[in-house]
């Protein structure tokens, strides 16, 4: 059994964005020289989230939309979290959501994905650097 | 480290149905002949979900009724996904809160499950073709 | 490959709860010897999670209430379920939206985590004994 490990690095400029990072995924498989086995990819961040949908813009917005109906980010003294200093309790709640992590299948040498599949960091409280861990293991 | 490949496919007649397919899962795990390892099962799709829950049929109906009060189907206009000619943002948005796929644990050639869990493919727009990854890895 | 099983075990006295079993999980990795891998936690029963996120009190009184609004136990009357003789219906649902299980990569015989994250049980329908299944395949 072979094992790959690479850390992504973003600094998003914004409180909340959605990055396609399937490019960023393929390179890492491409290093590995793995042929077949799996891929974890999962925020190291507990206000982010690694999640598959489509790149489409509106979609990504809905989403944006969404995630700020289900878990609002104002009023902030509305979450004991906030009590701490913190401003960022919604971001831990709308990460639930969208989860923490993807595990996909390596088949040949290439992400197994159906036709629209891609994957995305989902930053919810940005403006400062943060990670994502890639693993792959296999032969 | 062994690996092994299937997709399975469906084609749901309505918009949304929740489908036990943890046979074909057991029968994958079977032909694989793997023993010890791990199963991947995923949709391939970005509108449909794999999870594992309770095969009971009223739950069934409680998921769907509270997936859509989550995240309703109509006004389709409510969503920017849907300016693009679809009609089915209310789809990628329910699938989140489901998920895209499980990991199941393989021990003894068997799922190793608890007692009450079964795994689903949940389809929210359906009426046409779409796949399930099944891919296991081990020995 | 090597793999290890190992199942850990919960009677919480309270329908809701949520305890970091980081340490638990860490043992079992000492315990399997495996250096470089992946590790699956999951929820053995179908009202319960398992997740990553901050071991901080505020927190998780947040996600608490907030899972309470997206799925309030009560009435029990409004979901089908309940009509089983049940009534956990609510539970089923707060678990998908906080997930089934997690998977973790293993590195250098650690738990490749980042600065905050810890592994939660979460428990919807507790009083009586449930299980958490730890499953590592690797090297």
């Amino acid at each position: 059994m072979r094992s790959y490990r690479k850390e992504l690095w973003f600094n998003i400029p914004n409180r909340r964005e959605y990055i396609n990072i399937t490019p960023q995924v393929e390179a890492c498989l491409r290093e590995s020289g793995i042929r077949e086995g799996l891929v974890l990819v999962n925020a190291m961040h507990i206000t982010a989230s690694v999640f598959i949908n489509d790149d489409e813009r509106g979609l990504l917005k809905d989403y944006d939309d969404w995630l700020e109906k289900l878990a609002p980010h104002e009023p902030i003294t509305q979450y004991r979290h906030n009590r701490t200093g913190e401003d960022n309790a919604d971001a831990h709640l709308k990460r639930q959501v969208m989860g923490r992590e993807v595990v996909v299948a390596v088949t040949d040498g290439r992400l197994d994905f159906g036709p629209w599949e891609q994957i995305f960091y989902g930053e919810f409280d940005g403006r400062r650097r943060k990670r994502v861990l890639v693993k792959i293991i296999g032969e």
